[in-house]
């Protein structure tokens, strides 16, 4: 596909008014908005809101007059659209990571005699790392098997599962309503990772029978750097859990300030500290560039743009780039994964020519697609600028292969 | 004292500059920094600057060019001098109560076979929780204890004992050298709680003993609401203990993506989930609104505060409040509660005259003095106006008895 012909494919996308809600620099075909979604236009007003008129000149009273303590439910329910669950199925707090513990220790606390929290090896490795620490607090054993040994590895002996939706490196999506099912025949709970499908691909929480997932709100919901976290509890589920992190925010009573720790009906036991107020401002904007947008055309989006930049890619560049993610658009999330032995190095050449995707060791190039954002000319254009900088091997320079910190 | 000879001290406060550096409300006298503090003037473009310049312009690059990885221990170690410990003993994470969880656990799990958590009644009620918490999950006992019985309690079978230094009701302030002493005696860990006291009280972590301590961002730190808390951990210590919630942020190397937890080495173990950049930018300009301050006078002024606020409601008020705050100084915080029987009711009162003060129950009326912005002209007005209140029981209105969602 030509340049042009990619713009006139834009023209016609019923989602191109997306775009202005972003800011977005100049001369940049930004494709991590997988790993830092872009700055929401509206996040800047909505920041100086919540410090200057707010914090500074409503003080403490601010936790009333605004509402704050209500904010981790008002505005984790607005993801309801987006991830199929009802609005007070849904919370914002914390870390991925630490949401990750609260819910995979209450699963395995609410499955006692079971011992073991089953995973995937090569999971989100923070995943791993959770559920181990889990495990050894409650003297329990981490399995983590083969991805396509997991339902076949669920017993009577799970207690919980915990998966990644969408795949972190290809971008290969479970199948959450027969996982589900599988570990509801066996009395397990799953516990859902969604940080790369919220806001990417279509999601039925509650048609797929899902009771537990966590999510990341920094990635494609747009909320800023180490945003807050978002949790799912099936509405049946929650006054059945307990929230092993207590604190008073999730008393029922937390200004009573008793000594005894009783938590507050619904979701909200689940919250531990104080609400981080200006990282969920960002948040609410990031959460707001989804306004009457659905999802349905989100993804359609998505697939067409992936679709695309592969079709191009492997035009241009030939087989000197290996596809690692799935083929059939239904079994891919947002992203796709190209492999190169100088993966590495290829994507810091790519990123000094201004298209921004990411590395995954040991030798996999990152390309993530935000259907608010991204367009199909950018596909083109970046496919063209990965065959070029193939070519005319540009990316074999010392500057490229030296290792930054963060990757 | 009148008006006129508080503002005389005022014009000799070697301090009095710092109050430049916040953005205060017209007509207000803010005494609840203790529980908010006030908006630092540099916080509005701190927040833009990263927002808009970093995250908007130079997205996942800013993790390397802004140096967004290494903020929770950059920032974290400019608290040094505020607390009397060694840069890297500090760490900016999560939530008090989530910090406090980790703490807990990890020197619980570092005491084996010894089963008690130890704490104090009527303990900062999250504090409580979260202890209570930790000992479900390791099969301990939390047994809470008179304040005055704390010392006796220590035993062989304690593992770790936890304390809010300074009472965030009455401003009572534990002994820390004498405690960290006994519970080093008698092999136990202790878990300082310094929310009441960072930044409102000269504090050597270093030179009492101290082996581990959290504090809360958003009081006396003014880091904005919900600000992440802070964590010490003192050297020696640092890699015996292990992090209960972990995950990729306190792995040795986050970004080789590897199943296996392995802990870097330091306090940046204690990390968990991914930085909260935009909270952290704020709390960084509610740190630097100490710099180069000397924490000696700035405890000096607040017990010059609360020592005139306590003299001039005694002196206007008579007998119809009664002072429920050490009325010794050096055994004293930065803040003073005085109990009336319609405590609520007089601070809507008073509130609505522009005097912000906040409730405790059952009858506690809490006033803080921020020595960064409050003055002790503040302090004549506010005592006046209570008086007033108190006298024309102006407080005695159905609006006044009405109780928000928080106190």
């Amino acid at each position: 596909m030509t340049f042009e012909e990619a713009q006139q494919l834009d023209a016609t996308d019923p989602l191109a008014f997306a775009r202005a809600r972003f800011r977005l620099p100049a001369g940049v075909i930004y494709l991590d908005g997988n790993s830092l979604g872009a700055l929401p236009a509206a996040a800047p007003a909505a920041l100086a809101e919540t410090a200057e008129r707010q914090w500074g000149a409503d003080l403490i009273a601010s936790w009333n007059k605004h509402d704050w303590i209500d904010w981790p439910t008002k505005i984790a329910g607005r993801l309801a659209p987006l991830v199929g669950a009802k609005p007070n199925e849904l919370l914002l707090a914390d870390s991925t990571s630490i949401c990750l513990f609260k819910l995979l220790a209450a699963a395995a606390t609410a499955r006692p005699g079971r011992k073991t929290i089953l995973s995937q090896k090569r999971n989100f490795p923070t995943d791993l790392y959770a559920a181990e620490g889990v495990a050894g607090l409650l003297g329990l054993t981490l399995n983590p098997v083969e991805p396509k040994e997991v339902i076949a590895a669920i017993d009577q002996d799970t207690a919980v599962l915990t998966l990644t939706h969408v795949d972190y490196r290809s971008a290969s999506i479970f199948d959450m309503a027969a996982i589900n099912a599988a570990a509801r025949a066996a009395g397990a709970l799953v516990v859902w990772d969604l940080s790369h499908s919220a806001g990417a691909i279509e999601l039925d929480l509650n048609g797929a029978g899902s009771e537990l997932a966590v999510g990341c709100g920094y990635k494609y919901l747009n909320g800023g750097p180490g945003a807050p976290a978002f949790m799912y509890i099936a509405e049946q589920l929650q006054d059945e859990l307990a929230n092993p992190l207590q604190g008073w925010m999730g008393h029922a009573e937390p200004f009573a300030f008793v000594d005894d720790f009783r938590p507050v009906r619904g979701i909200s036991r689940f919250l531990t500290g104080t609400p981080p107020i200006l990282s969920l401002a960002a948040l609410a904007a990031g959460i707001a560039s989804f306004n009457n947008i659905a999802m349905r055309d989100l993804a359609a989006k998505s697939k067409s743009l992936s679709a695309l930049f592969i079709a191009e890619v492997e035009a241009r560049c030939g087989g000197s780039v290996r596809l690692q993610s799935p083929r059939d658009p239904v079994q891919r999330g947002s992203h796709v994964v190209f492999a190169h032995p100088e993966g590495y190095a290829v994507m810091q050449a790519l990123i000094a020519r201004g298209v921004i995707g990411d590395f995954r060791a040991p030798d996999l190039m990152r390309f993530g697609f935000a259907p608010l954002y991204n367009n199909h000319a950018e596909m083109v254009r970046a496919a063209e600028i990965l065959a070029d900088v193939l070519a005319t091997r540009e990316w074999d320079q010392p500057r490229f292969r030296e290792r930054a910190k963060v990757t």
